[in-house]
């Protein structure tokens, strides 16, 4: 081992545009301040089985414009409870907690300490290794869907509504052309940050979140209203948990979210019931992945900075257990702990949706 | 009635990025030469029905850009055999000949002749109308499948491969990060045109094409080798006609193609026997209208521009019964029953499928 | 006269992504609450010569997306000083007060109040007009350099960030294949905040900006040790209004800012320098008005609508002299007399200047 | 040195997106049949300074959407005439035929031959090795202009036609609020190919090609029609080398083509002139290097692999002389040779310039 200093990173959860931009920032602020960087493959996973590789200067150069994360990630990562992938065939294989291996490997490798990026999950993670395993950690928030709860927002967030709003963009011709309804069914399992967000700037006509359940009644009845205004389509935008009278109507084949391996989403089931209903024509699209890969936009890849810098002077701190966060306009730290207490849900009276509400928005309650 | 010339237009099947740019081309090469443009609504819907504008200058100014057709379209305008919408609910409902009909609006307007931008489908209207009515038309190719047989490529094509080929670049970040296998399904029922552009331009491991009967061993062993190249992750291009040993797989709920509404695309099926074959994760994205939607490219809006203006000639040279075509790089004319006769293919030796095996890309044959 | 609440509305100064986006939450909210809008063409010169035309929803739809404004713009509409067009060539025309013409139409036309969007020299003469004249203005404020004081952040900068942050990348390939130094100049005449803002999300290696001058030592020098560490190109971002030395060097013809014909800007000063004094190959480049062209991004979108959205509000509740604003991540109204009062600059201490040194990056300080 | 065969390959003249897919397609190509890739660095200097590296089967993956060249590229690489750098600045340095050393250099290396991707001036090269030294050379042609006379088209071109159709769809939202002649310069010094496509995919009101010599009283005359129709904007695209009254107007200090280290362009010249003839505001932008950076559309990424699979055929051939073309539709092969004897310029008669003028495009003759 170098006799500098170490710090542990590694990026979990599901992928988000602005992971490399958070990397380079704590790398290319710590570095000149005598840390080495340990980046761990794959999520926690990489702690566990010893996966990792210094990221130097020239590792964290020329990725800030790139999409995913250099490091790798996983869902499958929990150290906690985890089944080694040569038993995960195994239908009687139970997990068992390896995260004593865990906290081994870090002090062979002789890290101060670890930064993880990641979501709700991943967060309650860093929680249960520093308070069961004395493990120092300092958090950087990653949700697509922007629930969490410590932070205005997230990196990540402005490229999935930029991409949600250039295909609602795009759905404009269809509908227009053939006088159709278009259901745009988008991430945002129990929040609707992302529909609302998309709706408002893609002029969504309908938007259906989780935390307003709908009813077909009233969107068949808008959109008819809308017909006999001479307004010869529509769009719908929905997110993935919206609930059809308040409940989610469809019967998924799928493990985790986001997951586009089903028998249909929400949106088809609005969109045949549109058809059947009113005798409009009309056409589901799932957007499901392409709203988070790729390059992230100038503003994710700043917040994204920001985050990451943030993290770092958390470490040289050592402010271990606090979480880089935006409020208020500003670049913050809280306690990972607040952040993973509850789910940031979209409130009814959001200025958003009173502005939606106001010229004409059908919100299908 | 206006002492001048008439000439009728329309867009007919489903939308396509160019169709505006080629009512521009038509009729601001016309009208400076005499012509009145009547542009019917909705295809030949509008002809039957008796709805339609007189295209002005002004009309088709700022429309190059736009995606989809100021003049809307349908999929279901066959004059020849038609349901009026008050009887389409009505079960024992049958169709009846409309055509006569279209040929007297055509005659009270004016019109001296139609032209008909449309696909397969409503070209072959066209000649019925020629051949049993004696309307004189002129066509202009349509197909987003490029799957027509008169012409080298055809309008929509270039930004249909272009949205695909960006859709590729944008997962590839999920691909790499979480070490899947990304199965994307791009339009494309009966020829692969589509898949193989989109599958080179956008670097895809496996293309599976209508053309090439596939199978899942050969596609699981190829990805079993890559495996074990250290390779960690694959995209799958799949046409949504790619057949499975030799047949379609999946009963879909579809009444004519590129319809959404369906409980399941081959790109899912794909995904779901690698996850199950390999224990890769896998996810199915299914791309759907939004490859057809919004502006054109440049070439696109070059290519529909030289197809009108070639339509336009081809009005004002009376030589009725033609279709602006392209061919050997360069624009020219054929007649339409040529262009109805069968579809092109994707044949096994085609240049870019050569290019792509020498580069070690899988077909799955 | 209609016997409906009237209310006038107009955009001034340069254009800006998301004027549309105003015009159309200002009306379909008003327009459900009883008002007409009365929009002015090209600013105040519309109020000044009677030219104008009531927007309906119908007019509103579909200008969402939509770069530029509707209504038009102008830079010489200062109605307190103003030389009508048949005397502009007059070289001994004065210009003259038709401040109290405007005040008469705007009664004639029995307007309530004006909606002013527009920048800092628009909100001043509402403010003329509001002290001099009674006349009862609301604000929006409007300004993609981002320097009004009372907003933290205005519509269009966004927009304006994210197509410098593209053009950076887009040169990235010329400046790494041909190992140069490329010298991007963008907007920003007193204030560098688009600079800084492209500059970090592209990724640039030296950021120059108004607030802090600069010297070609420093740039040099930093660019020689570039250099000496084997990286053989640099991305320079340079604010048109950047300092060399503390002063502009270069004379331009320009008679209102963001006017590309000059004879040179700072950038083609600045790589002429760097190539003299190290021999390094360098290329300017002058963003211009690709900058604020084109379709706002989704946040302008939103942003502009919550603008718009605060200023029917505001009418609503008759808080003349009002104007919304952004402050601390929420909507909310200030004093147009606030927000004129002084410029916003970029501290030396701002946090994406303390990361951006972090990392390394040179001001030139 | 391996017992393998050995390529030498190398990238010369101006970088052009699709660069990395030729040097894709010929190494993945070759790689099978038992070839070793040595890719020089900076074109023929690489060659010249012995700098090259082995590409492998993964240097050449993920390279398909890069802008540029990983192989670096130079303007300043003919052996034949060469001053080293260190004697550059030496007034009375004299540039000497370093030719023989070159060849040592490839014979050292076992270079079988030499795979040149370059434009005009490197092809010539390439002949002169050729003829003068007996150096086994396959081309591909690679010119942004599209001025190489024996293809149809080169990679690159249909990128830079993009960037600047873009561009000219995002300067109308100026043009249209401020009412005025945007003027926008694209690359051509020769060859008006890029204004030609541009003009027509953006719709360009007035396009000047360095082939049809154009009167700012024409220009002036049509701009003037066009206002008295009530049409208050124009868009103007000029190449870079269209001339005036059939001459350059403008001094410009520049070394080589493409260089915005200059006083102004044509571009600012027409501005002034119709601003001051018409007093219509006028403006100018020059999109300069943005045309050529940045990722490759889809169609010259598979035009750009076909060329570099050409290519490799022709060396498994021995086909020395040959290089890759594209010619009414196909890919095939030409002699260098007729490659270089003469350029391919925009003729009168032209299928676009036609189309164009149907629909009133002024071309300034």
């Amino acid at each position: 081992m170098s006799c500098k200093k170490r710090i542990g990173i590694l990026t979990a959860g599901g992928d988000c545009p602005g992971l490399n931009a958070v990397l380079r920032a704590v790398g290319k602020s710590l570095i000149p301040n005598g840390y080495e960087i340990v980046g761990f493959e794959d999520g926690f996973l990489g702690v566990l089985q010893r996966r990792y590789r210094i990221l130097s200067n020239l590792d964290l150069s020329g990725i800030l414009t790139l999409g995913g994360t250099i490091l790798g990630t996983s869902n499958k990562d929990n150290p906690f409870e985890w089944i080694p992938p040569n038993h995960m065939d195994d239908a009687d294989a139970k997990p068992a907690d390896y995260s004593d291996r865990c906290v081994e490997i870090l002090e062979e490798l002789g890290c101060e300490g670890l930064v993880v990026i990641g979501g709700d999950g991943s967060q309650s993670m860093s929680l249960r290794f520093m308070k069961e395993k004395n493990v120092k950690c300092i958090g950087v928030p990653k949700t697509i869907d922007n629930d969490l709860n410590a932070t205005d927002v997230t990196f990540g967030f402005d490229t999935a509504v930029q991409r949600a709003t250039t295909s609602l963009d795009c759905l404009h011709s269809t509908a227009m052309s053939h006088h159709r309804a278009m259901c745009v069914e988008v991430m945002g399992r129990y929040a609707g940050w992302l529909a609302l967000h998309a709706g408002v700037a893609g002029g969504g006509d309908v938007i259906l979140l989780p935390e307003i359940p709908f009813s077909m009644e009233k969107v068949c009845e808008y959109l008819q209203e809308r017909k006999q205004e001479g307004k010869r389509f529509s769009i719908v935008v929905v997110s993935e948990g919206a609930k059809l009278n308040g409940e989610f109507v469809i019967e998924r084949q799928v493990k985790n979210s986001h997951d586009p391996i089903r028998l249909g989403g929400i949106s088809q089931k609005v969109a045949a019931e549109i058809e059947a209903r009113l005798g409009i024509e009309s056409r589901a699209t799932i957007l499901g992945h392409l709203q988070r890969g790729g390059s992230p936009t100038s503003r994710d890849r700043i917040l994204a900075s920001q985050f990451g810098f943030k993290a770092a002077e958390l470490v040289l701190d050592g402010a271990w257990g606090m979480m880089s966060a935006w409020q208020k306009g500003l670049i913050t730290a809280v306690p990972i702990e607040e952040a993973v207490s509850s789910l940031k849900l979209v409130q009814p009276d959001d200025p958003l949706i009173r502005f939606a509400k106001s010229i004409g928005t059908c919100f299908g309650d």
